[in-house]
């Protein structure tokens, strides 16, 4: 709808007159296209919203630091907020709508009900951040009722969470297909986040431990390691020799499960999550098995 | 769509059948009613399906036991089944479409998701029967999903059911209107119910202590009784006089809620579950206060 160029975006904050405008996209036949976000907004959000504005007729961003997917010693009031600046990226990309409502708007007095994800949710992530990916299935579902969008964009970082979304609209039946896109990296190799800006320039350093580590793990597999715990463990070491990360968990994966891995036979994730000073970070790399010899 | 008379009702059982005619219904721009009923037909549930006949243009009729709303300890093997009827009850009302899926389409192998209710889940019925809300609320969010639907048709017999369809739509922001219609009772007062089947003739003329204690609580106020224990004593004398009834709750509670009143000074439901036989029953009652002397 908005021909990319600089035009301003439109930002909305009622959810009435978010369905004005998804009421007029619909009855014109249009395709929406919808980007969940939390704000603070990087490239790797900003590939999300190329995409939809390449695929769909409108895309609507949205833009709400969701309380209920942190837990009570998380990062909630100190995560990063700048709408004014998120504004301002989106606006060259031809973003229609941002859809900015306030923590009243979503959760008013009396809100109880909550989505609940079996195994997967309770698994990885889940495990580390109980409730995260209830609050996160939560939200996106509301999300989905608000912009009853034809394609919904999620970045492959938050992998867990792109299976919770998928397992949720498979068994809710929800009509709406899923996008998920590549990770997006800084020139170092670090996965871009909105948590970065935590980082000191020592932590950056150390943080890049992460993903060097798994292109360590895929340039083992590429030389015909097929061993998931020895790759575990030589991914362990190198951590280990960058030093300042504490570990939480490194994951060899089915690629679409969270199904743990002995051999790397088929296309495999490899997923870590560590500390680095107070900032907790995510990452994973997609590993094709090596071409037999 | 389909004049009342008798053509017969077409029945849909995948979802891919169902997502053409709601997208047919949906693109003429004609208004949608739903119906979610558990088969076993009766005067209520024709009630409701009437209201949509009369204010929709499509209405679409769900059959479906749900498995995920009963307890391990209850009624689901011998829940009553008669599809064949329930199509000759609907086809002179103008229902346009039934959707009778089966278990395995509507829980595929590795369904995990679920929604959950707060506080109001977990009372009254939610007491009675662990998990229950959770499993109605699950299958109604997606029935809603299958038939984006502009209006929902639920009779009050199950009046905690509607507040918990309510709240859920209400929490998840989900498109849809809710209708609650009256209860449809037999000549002899008994509230209708495909459970009734169960009762012998014996356990029938005892299950009327359910419809004749809330008729008495009705007089009571009528008459100018205000308090709320005193109520609750006259209707329990009144079961035990009947007797064969084995009392789960009397409940008065402020109308559209499920919290206790003390007196009755505004709007209020009287609400009843009990068994009598193997037979567990519910029903209830708006009682108005008396008008000031």
């Amino acid at each position: 709808m908005n021909a990319s160029g600089n035009q301003p975006v439109r930002v909305v904050r009622s959810p009435e007159d978010l369905a004005v405008v998804v009421c007029q996209a619909k009855q014109a036949g249009q395709r929406i296209g919808l980007v969940p976000t939390m704000g603070a907004l990087h490239a790797g959000h900003l590939s999300l919203a190329e995409a939809s504005c390449q695929e769909c007729d409108v895309t609507i961003v949205t833009i709400f630091v969701n309380p209920t997917q942190f837990g009570p010693d998380e990062d909630l009031t100190r995560y990063p907020r700048d709408l004014a600046h998120d504004f301002k990226l989106l606006e060259p990309l031809g973003v229609d709508i941002v859809f900015a409502p306030s923590v009243e708007t979503m959760y008013p007095a009396g809100h109880e009900t909550r989505v609940e994800l079996g195994e997967l949710g309770s698994v990885l992530e889940g495990a580390c951040r109980p409730g995260h990916f209830s609050g996160v299935a939560t939200v996106v579902l509301k999300l989905f009722h608000l912009v009853p969008a034809d394609v919904a964009y999620f970045g492959h970082k938050d992998y867990q969470q792109t299976l919770v979304v998928r397992q949720m609209v498979r068994d809710l039946n929800v009509p709406i297909e899923i996008r998920v896109c590549p990770i997006v990296r800084a020139a170092d190799g670090l996965a871009l986040s909105s948590r970065n800006t935590y980082l000191s320039p020592d932590e950056h350093r150390q943080a890049l431990g992460l993903s060097q580590s798994l292109q360590l793990a895929a340039d083992l597999v590429a030389a015909g390691e097929t061993d998931a715990a020895r790759l575990e463990q030589q991914m362990r070491a190198h951590l280990a020799k960058v030093g300042g990360i504490v570990l939480e968990y490194i994951a060899l994966l089915k690629s679409g499960t969270v199904t743990p891995v002995d051999r790397i036979e088929q296309e495999t994730v490899v997923a870590i999550a560590a500390r680095v000073g107070q900032t907790r970070l995510i990452d994973n790399r997609i590993i094709q098995p090596a071409p037999a010899p």
